[in-house]
């Protein structure tokens, strides 16, 4: 039961990946994520709503999900932790990491945490070789399958 | 005191490996977590236990720790950060490392946290070049030195 | 709004520096910590305090501020998440990171939060390559900008 290395630099990159790409999302720069997307890219960011397609599509359901957060009252912080990388034989990369979410409220030190999820991921190379995702689905660890 | 820099794909490599191994952990494939060591491996996995040596002795102890957790109410993330590796002249690597442990409970958004504990490793290469644990030993941050 | 990928290693390379920084910082060795920085190195580790100047400026800060910690009943973790690096033309680096404070104090299993932070630093090659810090700043995601 071995675990296979990947190509050097490749985990590496992906890592970088996620880092400019949460940041992002919790600094409210939603065209940025959603162009961090195939043109034809989809993201089901909660079990219980439908996915969103193509960068259009999911710029949409951001900006939607997001008004129920006062940008000028919270700050939310989406943490990655354990990203499993695996290459497909068509190039195309399988990444499942675990995702901490941390809302902070204005004037208070202390975060507010959850829900705590599982990121799955399939990363493609785009035109000019930089990483884009294919599809992302999220699953939260308190819902358990009945 | 200067940090050193490791061979290429060396740190990115071990980091990947945490990727996998812990969300075999995490995930209950006990079998699984237990090949990632040699197989004359040892795991004290807590300060108040004996530790556990060969893979068959780390598998028998992880699944009789994990009888106390309901797996249908109770999943288990292991988070670590800031991982810290040396290479020693034989070749072998002593990796550092943060881990704090949440417990999700169905159905409750906000995990419970801690404890907050340090990993002690000792990395090896298997027969394939792969990486494998030949120790991992782990203390909490709440248990202080008398 | 591509993210544009880094040379192999680079980025790896700031992570394991990071990864023994701040187990150094933790860990209460703090000369260690200080010469991390370049020998003119400036830290800012607080919004509402002025910022250190040179290694042994950032020492005398760092003992000063630890003195309201008991090491003997506190332990305290700075986990960092997302670090985004971009190159600069000169060769230095930007690096932007999430930073959430933990503090566990003797015999509690469940830590203390916050602040969560973002640690902007700026890193730059010493004289035999090996990393260093020529400036961090942090800011507190719990103060909002009036």
């Amino acid at each position: 039961m071995t675990i296979t290395a990947l190509p050097t630099g490749l985990y590496a990159e992906v890592l970088s990946f996620y880092g400019h790409q949460m940041q992002k999302l919790d600094g409210r720069d939603f065209a940025g994520y959603a162009a961090t997307f195939t043109e034809d890219g989809e993201f089901k960011h909660s079990p219980s709503l439908p996915a969103a397609h193509t960068r259009a599509g999911i710029l949409a359901v951001l900006e939607d999900f997001h008004q129920k957060f006062d940008a000028h009252k919270i700050q939310r912080r989406h943490w990655f932790n354990h990203v499993a990388v695996t290459e497909a034989p068509d190039g195309s990369l399988t990444a499942t990491s675990y995702c901490l979410v941390l809302t902070v409220h204005a004037d208070v030190k202390q975060p507010e945490f959850g829900p705590s999820c599982v990121v799955h991921d399939v990363l493609v190379r785009g035109e000019d070789g930089e990483l884009l995702l294919r599809s992302r689905h999220v699953t939260h660890d308190h819902v358990f399958p009945v």
